[in-house]
C-alpha cells in the first residue's frame, strides 16, 4: 500500500465535469455523425469490441507504464505481445483486427517487425517456395522475423551498406559476412532479443561481381533453444528516446553460411551451381518495405497529433488559472507531451532527407510541363495529375496577384488553394532556376528544396480537405462515403479555413516572397483566422476531439480525462508511483541521517529546535 | 560480462579522428583564445582541477545512467548529492566551485532545490533571527529544504494558490492548511522523498482578514527519523518527461501548526500576540526568488545549446552516408536530442505565459513615448533606456525602407539592427492600437504579444551580440573584457551575421509586413546567409564547437566525442545493456518457446527444415 495518500476533498470551484458538460452542451453538430463520417460504424464498433476484450487484461494493462525501467517494460512487452497472439488466435481474428488492437493497446513490441517488415518482405519478394517454407510457419510465430536493412554507417543510404553475400558455387550456399564496423546492422526492431530470423539486406557478390544490396532470409537463433547460431553476433543496442520497449538490435556475421534458398527471388536470383545472376525488371523493386512503412507513418503521425489535441483540449477546458479581466471565458495553456512519439520523425530514414525525392519529382515534372509548353503541341487538358496542374496555372501567370479585399474573402477555398498553389510552384521555379540557370550543385540547394517539398505537400492537404468536405474526394472503388449534414458540413468547413488560413498567417514569407499576397492581405488572414477561432472553432473545440473517440484506456492521460476529474486521476497516479510505496526513502540511513541527525541522538527533533 | 561483442574491425573509409584532424587544421582562429574570451582564464582552469576530482569517482559516473530505471536513478541521485556535499566540505569549495562541479555531473538531483531556491528565500526574506535558526543549519545540510509554491491547481497563477497559514494568537501559532484538492502543493522538487524543511507560499490569514500569499518555512519531516511530521502528508508525484533524478514531490496540511517564527518577517509581519499585519514596503519582493530562477534558465538553455551544436558539429564531421556528384564534401545531417532539458520550456510557469510581462512592458513604454512625443516637450536624447530607442526610431518614420540592394550589404550591423528595430516596434504598434483603438481584450491578443515579446528579445540577442564584438556592452564594474585579436574578430562577426541573417530568412514574415524589407531584399538575405555558411563558418565549425570546452565526460555523448571515434564507442555502449547480460532474454521460455518450439523437440532445428 502506498504511503502516499490524498485528502477526500474536492477541487475547489466549477469541477471538471461540469465543465466539460457545458463545453459539450454548445456544440454544433452531432459528435456521433463526425465519428462515423471519419472511421465508419464498422470501425466504430469492433473497436466496442475490442475494448471489451482487452482493457481489463493484466498483460495489457497501462496504469504502470511510465513507473517501470527499461528492463521491466520490455518483460512486459514480451509479455504483452505473447498475449496479444494467443487472443489473436483464439478470437480468429484477421489482421484488421489484429492491428486495431494492437493501436489500442499503444506500445511498441519486440513483434512488432515481424508483421510490419518481415513478413510483408517474403510475400512481395518471395517465390512460392519461399513463401510455403518462410512465410506460412511466420504466419504461425514459429518463425519470428525481423528486417536487417540499417548498419550503424549507413541509414538513409540503402546503397551504401557493407554486409556482403557471397555466393560459393562449391557449396550452393551463401556467405554473410561483416568486413567493417560500419558494417554491423544496427536499430533493427526485434533483432536485439526476439527475432530468431531475419530479412538482412546484403550486398550479392557472385562470379567476382557486386550486385549492390539484396534481401536474403537467414536464421539467427537457434529453433530448438534460442541461442544464437556460430557465426551469428547479435544483441539490444540499448535505451533510446522513445520505443523502448522495441528490441532495436545489433548484429554482425563471421563468414555465416546459409542455403541458396535463402535469397528472396522473386525478381532477382542466382542460378544454382553456375553462380549466374538474373537481373530484376526493375531495379526499385526492392525497396517496397521500406516505402510501406513509410506511408503508415503518416497514419501514426494522425494519431499522435490527434492524441495530443484532445488531451490539450479537454485539459484547456477543465484548467481555471488565471482570470482575464476583459474576457474571463477563455481556455488556459498548456503543453502536452506524446512521452514514445519521437522516433516517428527520423526512422526509415530522416524525414528531412526523404523531402529531396519529393523534391526530384516537383523539378523533374516542372521541367517537363516547360519543355511541353514550348513545343508548341501543348494544351492544358494534357495534364492528367491534378496534384501538379498548380505548375501549369502558375507558368501561364507567374506574377499572379490576390484579388481579396476583406478578410471575409479568404475563406473562399478557391483563393486558399491559389494561395498554395502559387506559393509552392514559385518555390519549384526558383530551385529549377538556380539549378539550370546558376548552375548551383543540388547539395547546396537542400533547405529550398526541403521547403518546396513542404508547400506542395501542405497544398495537397488542403486540397485533399476542401474536396472531402464536398464529397469530391476520389475513393477507392466500392467505397461510398456518407453524406454530410449541413451542420457537419459547416462545423469541418470552419476546421478546412482554419487549417488553411492559420499556415500562411504564422509562416506568411513565401506567400509574400511569392508574390501572390501582400503584407495587408496577410494582416486580413490575421483577422480571418482570429475570427474563425473565436466564433466558429471555440464552441466546438470539445466535441470535436469527443468526435475522435478515443476512450480513456487509450488515451491513457489523466489531464485528457473523458470525464474531466483531472485532479483526482493525477494524484490517485502519484499514489502508485514505486518510490511512494515505503513512507522513509531507502537512501536515508546512508546519505541523508549523516549529515541531519548524524548522531542519532533522542530528542534532537526540530520541535525541539523551535 | 556482456553477452554481446563487437568485431575487432575498423569503421570503412575515413576515420573519424582523421576526419576532425582535418576539420581542425582549416579552423582560421585560436580555439583557445576563444575559450579564454568567453569563460577567462580562471574559469578554464577550476573546470580542470573539478574534472580530475569528479571524473573518476564512482558515484559521478555517467556510463550507465541511461541504461536504469527511475527507482534506480533516484537512488544513484541520492547518493551523488551526498557525494558531493561531502567532497565539497572536505575540498573547502564555494559556492562557485560547488555549482561548476555540479553542472560537470549535470544531473539534478534531491538537494537541487536547497541550494537554488530554499536558501536563496531565506537569505532574502528572513530576519537575522531566522538566518540563525534556519539559514545556519540549513548550509551544513542539517536542514534540507525545498521551495513549495506550485499547487497542482495554481502553476503560474500565485495569487490563486489556496493553501492558507491562520494565525492563531492564543498559542502565538500559524495553522497550516489545505483546504481543497486543487490547493494539494505539486511539483515542488526535492519534497517528495529528501527535504525535512520547506519553505511554503500560503496565504496569510490574520485577524480574519486574508493577505495573500506569503513564505513561511516549515518542518516537514522529523529531524530523529525522517518520518512525516503529524498533520503532514508527502511524497513523490512520480516520472516525469525528464528530471526523473529528483523527487519533485505533493504536500498537504490538515491543520498543522507552526510557531510565530516561521513566517519568513523581513519585509512583512504579524505582530505577536495581536495578530496585526505589518504591510512589505513593495509587494512584488516576495516573488524575488522565482525571478532569480528564471533567469536562471537562460544560463542553462545556452548550456543546452551548446551541447547540441558540439555533438551535431562534430558528428557530421565524422558521418559519411552520401556522396553528393555535385559536391562530395558537404557535411551529413542528423537529429540531435538532448535525453533532459524539455522542463525548462515549462517550469517556473510556462514560458509563453512570462512573454506576457515583456509585452505589458513593451506597450507601457511605447505610450508613454508617444504621450511624451506630443507633449511638445520632448527631445530624444531624454531616452535613457537603450533598449527601447528602437521605438522612437520608428515613431519618427513608421514607412521606412531598407535601403539595401545587394546580398553583401546586409553585412552591415545597421542595417541588420534598423531591420529588428522596425520589426519589434511595428508589433507593438499594432498591439497597442488594437488594445487602445479596437479595443481588443488583453487575452484576444495572446498571439501577438507573444510575437511582439519574441521581436524584442530577438533584436536585444543581435544587439549585444554587435557590441560584444565591438567591445562596446557595458560590463559590471571591475570586469576587464579581453581584445579580441583580428582572427578571432571576424570569426565571431561571421556568426554574428549567421545568427542575424538566418532568423530573418528563416521567417520572414513580420520583417516584410512592418514594411522595412520587400521579397527581393530576403531573396538577397537568403544569399548572403548561404553565403557565410558555406565560405566562413563551415570551414571553422568544428573549432568552434571545440571553444565551449566540453569534455568526453561532461558531454556524455558516443556522437559528440572529442576524438571522433563514434562507432567504437556507440558499439560499446550497446555491450552495456541490462538485457545484453544474457544471450537468451528472460521471457523466452514463457513468450517466445511456446510459439516456437512448443513440444521442445529435439532436432527441430531451422538447419534441419531447410
Amino acid at each position: 500500500m502506498s504511503a502516499l495518500r490524498f485528502p477526500d476533498l474536492p477541487p475547489s470551484g466549477p469541477q471538471g465535469s461540469e465543465l466539460l458538460a457545458q463545453e459539450r452542451a454548445t456544440t454544433t453538430f452531432s459528435v456521433h455523425e463526425l465519428s462515423n463520417y471519419v472511421y465508419g460504424e464498422e470501425f466504430l464498433e469492433r473497436q466496442e469490441k475490442l475494448l471489451a476484450l482487452i482493457e481489463n487484461e493484466p498483460a495489457f494493462d497501462k496504469s504502470n507504464r511510465y513507473f517501470l525501467g527499461r528492463t521491466e517494460r520490455f518483460a512486459g512487452a514480451l509479455r504483452k505481445e505473447h498475449a496479444l497472439v494467443k487472443l489473436s488466435q483464439e478470437q480468429g481474428w484477421g489482421p484488421e483486427e489484429f492491428q486495431h488492437a494492437d493501436i489500442l493497446i499503444d506500445e511498441s513490441g519486440p513483434f512488432g517487425l515481424h508483421r510490419s517488415m518481415f513478413m510483408p518482405t517474403l510475400v512481395s519478394q518471395g517465390t512460392a517456395e519461399q513463401h510455403e517454407k518462410f512465410l506460412m510457419p511466420a504466419l504461425r510465430y514459429e518463425i519470428i522475423g525481423c528486417y536487417a536493412q540499417t548498419e550503424i554507417g549507413h541509414g538513409s543510404n540503402v546503397q551504401g551498406i557493407e554486409t556482403t553475400a557471397t555466393y560459393i558455387p562449391e557449396t550452393n550456399e551463401f556467405e554473410m559476412h561483416t568486413p567493417y564496423l560500419t558494417a554491423c546492422k544496427w536499430w533493427i526492431g526485434g533483432l536485439g532479443k526476439a527475432a530468431n530470423h531475419a530479412v538482412v539486406m546484403a550486398r550479392l557478390v557472385t562470379a567476382g561481381k557486386d550486385y549492390g544490396p539484396h534481401a536474403f532470409v537467414v536464421p539467427i537463433r537457434s529453433m530448438q533453444d534460442h541461442t544464437l547460431l556460430p557465426g551469428v553476433m547479435a544483441g539490444d543496442i540499448g535505451p533510446k528516446f522513445g520505443f523502448n520497449t522495441t528490441d532495436n538490435g545489433c548484429m554482425w556475421f563471421d563468414h555465416y553460411r546459409v542455403p541458396h534458398i535463402s535469397l528472396l527471388a522473386k525478381y532477382s536470383s542466382v542460378k544454382a551451381g553456375t553462380g549466374e545472376y538474373v537481373k530484376p525488371p526493375n531495379d526499385k523493386l526492392s525497396y517496397g518495405t521500406m516505402v510501406l512503412v513509410r506511408a503508415s507513418l503518416v497514419g501514426l503521425a494522425r494519431l499522435g497529433l490527434a492524441k495530443a489535441v484532445t488531451i490539450a483540449t479537454r485539459y484547456s477546458a477543465v484548467r481555471r488559472q488565471f482570470v482575464d479581466k476583459d474576457s474571463p471565458k477563455m481556455m488556459g495553456k498548456q503543453v502536452i507531451e506524446t512521452p514514445d512519439y519521437a522516433p516517428n520523425v527520423t526512422w526509415e530514414g530522416d524525414n528531412y532527407m526523404i523531402t529531396q525525392q519529393t523534391g526530384r519529382y516537383l523539378c523533374k515534372s516542372f521541367r517537363d510541363l516547360v519543355a511541353k509548353r514550348a513545343s508548341g503541341k501543348f494544351n492544358a487538358s494534357s495534364i492528367t495529375n491534378p496534384t501538379l496542374a498548380y505548375l501549369n496555372t502558375y507558368l501561364d501567370n507567374p506574377d499572379l496577384k490576390c484579388p481579396a479585399t476583406s478578410p471575409a474573402q479568404f475563406h473562399n477555398p478557391e483563393i486558399q488553394l491559389a494561395a498554395y498553389g502559387h506559393r509552392a510552384a514559385h518555390l519549384v521555379a526558383e530551385i529549377v532556376r538556380a539549378l539550370d540557370v546558376e548552375k548551383r550543385s543540388w547539395n547546396s540547394m537542400l533547405v529550398e528544396i526541403y521547403n518546396a517539398s513542404v508547400a506542395h505537400c501542405q497544398l495537397i492537404l488542403v486540397q485533399n480537405f476542401i474536396l472531402g468536405i464536398r464529397g469530391d474526394m476520389p475513393q477507392p472503388e466500392g467505397v461510398v462515403t456518407p453524406a454530410l449534414s449541413p451542420a457537419l458540413k459547416v462545423a469541418l468547413t470552419d476546421l478546412s479555413d482554419l487549417f488553411a488560413l492559420h499556415q500562411i498567417h504564422k509562416q506568411p514569407g513565401e506567400f509574400l516572397t511569392s508574390g501572390y499576397l501582400d503584407a495587408k492581405q496577410v494582416a486580413m488572414i490575421g483577422k480571418a483566422v482570429m475570427d474563425v477561432m473565436e466564433h466558429n472553432i471555440r464552441p466546438n473545440a470539445v466535441g470535436l476531439v469527443d468526435a475522435f473517440a478515443f476512450s480513456d484506456y487509450y488515451l491513457n492521460s489523466a489531464l485528457g480525462r473523458f470525464d474531466g476529474k483531472v485532479y483526482e486521476a493525477y494524484t490517485e497516479m502519484a499514489t502508485r508511483e514505486p518510490i511512494n510505496q515505503t513512507e522513509v526513502v531507502e537512501g536515508y540511513e546512508k546519505y541523508i541521517r549523516p549529515f541531519t541527525n548524524p548522531h542519532g541522538k533522542q530528542g534532537k527533533t526540530i520541535q525541539a529546535r523551535l
